[in-house]
């Protein structure tokens, strides 16, 4: 209702402006800046600044009449508007820029110039532009999240705003050259390129989450510091893949539905260390295997190729699985009686007691993560958040691994001591093949003025698997699985 | 270490009253009893007595110098020795008799004869014997679990202790005449005798895990009141079943290995209720049908026929699946669009927010159980229990459903502060078909004297699910899905 209140508000004050536009005198000569001095201006109390082109706005006055949110254009502040109307296609129309240069106050300095490229000995010199609302947990390796106040704006995360793990520097592929090897015991060998992956194979589209066995790593890290980059709740993304099953490249190489024992399916990356060793991963063979596992050697990420950041120009996509399986920019699948012999595989990506530290970890004591946990969190209100008193609506996402459903999301405005139970929107999935995540909504009756609140959600999976209620039992040394109620205080005012 | 120190001294006492015994006078005219009377000995305060044949002991004496635990004699207490001796093969030498006779006090009346058959009207009246052991929570229908101190004693749970969950009246089936009717949309339809369902399909081995979905009711009880049996944390057992696949008879009968769209599998049992409906349920049609989820059409248990309480002479077993999708008596199995039509089926085993009670529940919310969640539970010591101080051991089940194996079990002495992964036992399962549960135990190093204990379990299945540290939040009206945490308070003394 408030959004929709301050839709209306905004609408009005375009008409407004329009009118006094309409009498204005001819465009005064503006102060000139750089990008350095534009992103001192970042918050209200700084004054908030944008830029459009080569124009300077202070947008100060209109951050609380925008339509979606003050929130959502402060996402903006101290940078270029561009990335983000890009993501937004309400912006495309005359009228919002014509709103837009209302705010006008500086032009940019035509010395201006991109940062210079002077980093020749930087193995990630090379790494792809990317989206400035992305919160970077890691420059290099780049590691972002997707703020919270983006995450569940969208049932598909847009490309732009994907959650990005990367372990190593962004490969620079040559599609024109680039081969995908496919090899066995026995010497069966098989190279696909680029073309012969996409026409020898039907394009199979799935929807599905990823999520980074890290995902909600800092609430983990409040209880005893773990080892790991710092993610908030947004290390979890969902898009629309197209690719060739990996089945279907398995059986065209001759492996077969079944095999005695115990086999896997090795993946390598194109990305390297400086060894040149490249990352690695494993899944089970029946997994890679299975007409319903769903498992794609992908090429499209929502309707375009893969962007360089999520594997161009193909990646493993292994839908239910903890991300770290779903390897990017593949050069090769091979068929093993054994795990992936990479770091990642061994000794990375493992659950163990609370009580086991750095100086008693056996990695071979635990297995290698595959499906993940039943997981949520809470997107709305944001932590620390001062809420209008009247109706509250609650958001968030909620995901289980191996594709099983989420069935039930409940949330507390009382610390877990109450439940209701949220309404889930999402699209209907095959019973078992559930990989993407429902979003879900609570509109809570009127919460009083003067009160504080801890939300609280937890998420029920199609086996009736329940997340934990609190985090010190499940921490671990690596900050993996973190999949405790989600808790967030807000007040009332 | 203190089992086996009593099993020694057991030994000795063994040797002397041999001793004795060779110089005793002839044995003396005993006074008679009924079994009523010894009924009324069943604790050390009113003397411990119990039967064997027709002569009836005081065995108060000897209760703590049992070599397997005096909490083992006890469950004899009142009764007679035969069921347990049955069990435990250790008995079967002469000098455990020739012990016993020492204990001597009297015989059982001539008189005493067994409780007349009155019940002509009672449906029930037909149920088979069960074992004195068995925790009834439910005369009629039978509902039964083995007790705590017997539920881990073995990896394979006795028959005559494996836990008992009917829903009617056991019925008499004549084995010969028994004909199991396969049938599918469109006519297709398969009668098969015994002979013919041993016969026409390979025997098929698996052992598994039976769940009922109340088990451990009791505890989420104690939040609030719920509606179904009190099973305490017996109501799981393990057996090695032996049967046709499901699946080989539905191909057999013509159903194939995919059907479009959502299929299910639906189950009739012989038992009916006064109005003649029968026990129903159903599993997805893909379950039914996957060469690795081992659904059997079972008629062996532990390598013998199926006792009349567990389905003789064919059930159902649903390895990973909530125990009543495992029809017993089985005398139908449809392939239909659509779930079985069954109260079981529709209106009962399900999940809801804690928020839902009698007024409010709508059934069609939520989905029918299938897969349990995660579960553990400490069979040793026992709530209230007073334990010597030195070497402390735990011990306990673990299991979770869909075949996804017990990874690691969590062990705390002190509330769920700090913990210890326990050493685990089970038969080596391949990946994703551990449907058979996992023993585990831990030693802790010295408990002192003088304080006292909470001990609390907690299991991580391969897909890293956890069991939720508290009940009150999983707490829902009929009682199902009882996973927290198991805590266990004793006195070290």
């Amino acid at each position: 209702v408030l959004a929709a209140l301050l839709g209306l508000g905004a609408v009005l004050a375009y008409g407004e402006r329009r009118r006094r536009a309409a009498q204005a005198t001819p465009a005064p000569r503006y102060p000139v800046y750089t990008r350095e001095e534009v992103r001192r201006h970042r918050t209200p109390a700084d004054r908030v600044w944008v830029t459009h082109g080569t124009e300077v706005f202070d947008v100060t006055d209109f951050v609380e009449l925008h339509p979606g949110g003050a929130d959502k254009v402060l996402l903006a502040a101290g940078g270029a508007l561009e990335p983000f109307w890009a993501l937004y296609a309400v912006h495309s129309q005359p009228h919002v820029l014509e709103l837009l240069r209302e705010y006008k106050v500086g032009d940019l300095s035509p010395s201006e110039a991109p940062p210079s490229p002077d980093g020749t000995q930087d193995p990630f010199a090379g790494d792809p532009p990317r989206h400035p609302a992305l919160r970077v947990n890691s420059l290099k390796p780049f590691n972002a999240e997707p703020p919270a106040e983006l995450l569940t704006e969208r049932f598909l995360t847009p490309n732009e705003l994907f959650f990005t793990r990367n372990h190593l520097p962004v490969p620079a592929v040559d599609a024109g050259a680039y081969r995908l090897h496919v090899e066995g015991p026995g010497g069966r060998a098989l190279s696909l390129s680029l073309p012969e992956l996409r026409g020898r194979f039907p394009k199979h589209e799935v929807t599905a989450t990823l999520q980074c066995a890290g995902n909600r790593r800092t609430e983990m890290s409040r209880v005893r510091p773990v080892k790991g980059l710092p993610w908030d709740i947004g290390a979890i993304s969902t898009a629309r893949w197209g690719g060739a099953r990996l089945r279907d490249v398995l059986l065209h190489a001759g492996f077969g539905e079944r095999r005695e024992g115990e086999w896997h399916v090795c993946f390598e990356g194109l990305d390297a260390d400086a060894g040149g060793a490249p990352y690695g991963a494993s899944i089970p063979y029946g997994r890679a295997v299975s007409p319903v596992a769903d498992v794609l050697l992908a090429y499209e990420m929502n309707g375009e190729e893969l962007p360089r950041d999520h594997g161009f120009p193909v990646r493993v996509v292994v839908p239910g699985v903890v991300g770290a399986r779903s390897v990017k920019w593949l050069r090769r699948v091979a068929v093993s009686p054994a795990e992936s012999p990479s770091h990642w595989q061994q000794n990375d990506y493992k659950g163990f007691c609370p009580s086991v530290d750095w100086d008693t970890v056996d990695y071979r004591t635990a297995p290698a993560i595959q499906e993940l946990p039943v997981q949520s969190a809470i997107t709305q209100p944001r932590p620390g958040a001062a809420v209008p008193p009247g109706e509250l609506t609650v958001k968030g996402y909620a995901w289980s691994g191996g594709g099983r459903e989420v069935v039930r999301v409940d949330v507390s405005l009382d610390g877990g001591h109450t439940w209701q139970a949220a309404e889930l929107a999402g699209e209907r999935a095959a019973p078992g093949r559930a990989w993407a995540w429902v979003l879900w909504e609570l509109r809570a009756p009127a919460v009083e003025a003067g009160t504080e609140l801890e939300i609280v959600c937890k998420a029920v999976d199609a086996s009736y698997n329940v997340q934990p209620d609190t985090v010190a039992p499940i921490w671990n040394l690596r900050g993996v699985l973190s999949n405790a109620w989600h808790r967030v205080r807000v007040t009332v005012s």
